[in-house]
């Protein structure tokens, strides 16, 4: 059987995390809570279990969590999707990413990744025969430089994916990004798809209080081409339940369907619901930024003294630090090696990189308890 | 957005399911009991939930459910799977279709389909850039002519799709159409994808006690370039929770997860914990077939005096009927009809062939109370 997929290995995802739970270390590197969700939203699973919840949802997601989806939607940024025909509850965001570039991408299709790069991008582009051309972004601040952008741009460009908060350098894209963008498609038949699961956790930047988060729907010549994708499982910490969600035009969610309609059919039935009830609550992600900004700055304070150097991430619940002041050694090996030696995983962000480009970064998650956080740092300085 | 999937409209079982609920009909189309599973195993869910197993699983399946099912296997089919390298979660059958397809099939590789056939099939394989190849299965018996599939064999076929249990027409492949099988493929570089979801739903048949599934994974030839599918919905009455798995051989699974890895990544954590859980207990599958068969008899007797010819099914909990000595109208027309007139849904199985053919035949589901069947059976022995 010859690989369709010859460059892929095990995620570091997965490599990170078990080597962190063979050695018992602090395990701050695969992007999950260690805490647990709202004991209400699990009580509301075991309700919708046992109101006969269990059998299969319709193909697009029951009526009651798009509607749910819809509500909140407008709430937050003011925009309508309809959710008979706009709205799509997936496996997760990655089933949503992967239906929506095979949705679009055809066989010699270019798609623009700008890398640093989420690892599940460039293999759907791949199974869709597509060619990743990617724009790179550097340390420190990840800015895009748009004029690099055009030229990778060519006739051939038949999507974008744009991810913001983005993973793994917290870096938010600004409305200027969404302009620069925007005057770049405006007169080509380019598709987006934008990757938002962060999009309740952006902080305060440079100490003025500037929170926001701007999604591409929130673009008004962008929407129309975009398939936004988002999940519940980093705003209510259940990573683990799989749901997220792609809205978007009608005529584009027509074709996205189609794709998800053989790709899983439909997403487990007990959890929409109680995700649906949920959602008519006081909306917990209001204070989701303020609660991760609080968690960010422990971190940051705790690895204060440290020899590691960073910046205050801008959003998710990832913090990008440098080690160049302390070792030479290639960021994969030292993430092996601080797991063993001081018992702290984290990300090696080369990884996020098509030609392996180490900037000496590591990438650490602070989705941790306090504790976890303080004593990781008191390991961390001690280096 | 050209299509990808232009022949591809919303699916008969969405079709047919919502015009049941709108018209109030008795819904006997979309292949889901309209009863619960064990409270025992939905308490299990809440439990898990309790014990915080919210965030991501292992990519693979939690590791207590792929061995519970590597158990489950060496019992009921002597076969052993190795539950790190040989057993893969999935999100339901149907994305282990997908996933499975999409390993195997290149551009231009050709792929041997049953028809009628289960209508994932052939968009995963058309998304793959493949060929579907189409081998015809006739009523009354829809018995795999061996010659006529040695006559679609050709360099470029690549896969041959099984489904036995055979969805929609019940047929149970015997033990010589397996050997038929692996005669045809033995010299050949042919993979196989076999969809056993209704494995544990086989009946008694022609009055003799002769319940036999024969799992590919079972042939000693085939097993080597088989992926078997199978799930948790129809043996559990959980259709809703979308668990299934996909087994194979080490390097057929090997490329089968880096599929599997970036189409969803992993599966409802807490669900996985459960039925591992469930799995230790006496398994209700064992009285599976006694519970489904006496459904099915009990469907049969109440359309004994009815205008429809049937032979009993010989497995899953779908009876193919004839209405040929009834009327004349196509079988997408009468099952339309059928629910607005005498409110009993059901599914034509014209659907499931890619040419439309019409032997004027229509699926009913059995897998309802006994209430239910009862009732459809009045209201379709009164035409
Ligand atoms: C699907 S495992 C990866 C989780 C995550 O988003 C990350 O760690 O970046
Ligand atoms: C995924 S909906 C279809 C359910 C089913 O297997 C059938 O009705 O054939």
């Amino acid at each position: 059987l010859v690989s369709k997929l010859p460059h892929v290995g095990t995620t570091i995802f997965t490599v990170m995390s078990k080597l962190a739970l063979d050695t018992g270390a602090l395990n701050l590197s695969q992007g999950f809570p260690n805490f647990e969700p709202d004991p209400v939203l699990t009580d509301l699973v075991a309700r919708a279990m046992r109101q006969e919840h269990n059998q299969y949802a319709p193909m697009p997601g029951v009526p009651v969590l798009r509607e749910a989806i819809a509500r909140k939607t407008a709430e937050v940024y003011g925009i309508s999707y309809h959710p008979d025909h706009e709205i799509t509850v997936t496996s997760g965001a990655t089933e949503a990413l992967f239906a929506a570039i095979t949705t679009v991408v055809r066989p010699g299709d270019e798609v623009l990744v700008f890398e640093p790069a989420y690892d599940s991008y460039v293999p759907a582009i791949e199974l869709a025969g597509g060619i990743p051309v990617y724009v790179t972004l550097t340390p420190p601040d990840y800015a895009p430089d748009w004029l690099a952008v055009q030229e990778k741009i060519t006739d051939k460009t038949r999507l974008i994916i744009v991810n913001t908060p983005h993973n793994p350098t917290g870096r938010v894209w600004t409305r200027d990004d969404l302009n620069q963008l925007a005057a770049l498609v405006r007169d080509r038949n380019i598709f987006l798809v934008s990757d938002e699961v962060y999009e309740h956790i952006v902080f305060d930047r440079n100490g003025e209080s500037n929170r926001a988060h701007h999604s591409l729907m929130s673009h008004p010549t962008l929407q129309e081409r975009t398939f936004v994708i988002s999940s519940f499982g980093k705003t209510y910490h259940v990573t683990g339940w799989k749901i997220g969600y792609c809205l978007a035009p009608n005529e584009l969610t027509a074709e996205f369907r189609k794709v998800h309609q053989f790709v899983t059919f439909s997403v487990v039935t007990p959890m929409q619901y109680a995700l649906a009830e949920y959602m008519n609550r006081p909306e917990p992600y209001l204070e989701l930024a303020d609660f991760y900004e609080q968690k960010r700055n422990l971190f940051l304070q705790a690895i204060a003294g440290s020899r590691f150097r960073f910046t205050p991430t801008e959003g998710t619940f990832f913090q990008n630090v440098s080690y160049a002041a302390i070792t030479d050694e290639p960021d994969y090996d030292l993430a092996v090696r601080l797991t063993h030696d001081i018992g702290v995983a984290s990300i090696p962000t080369s990884v996020f990189y098509h030609d392996r480009n180490d900037y000496h970064i590591l990438r650490f998650c602070f989705a941790k308890d306090d504790d976890t956080l303080k004593r990781a740092g008191e390991r961390l300085s001690a280096l």
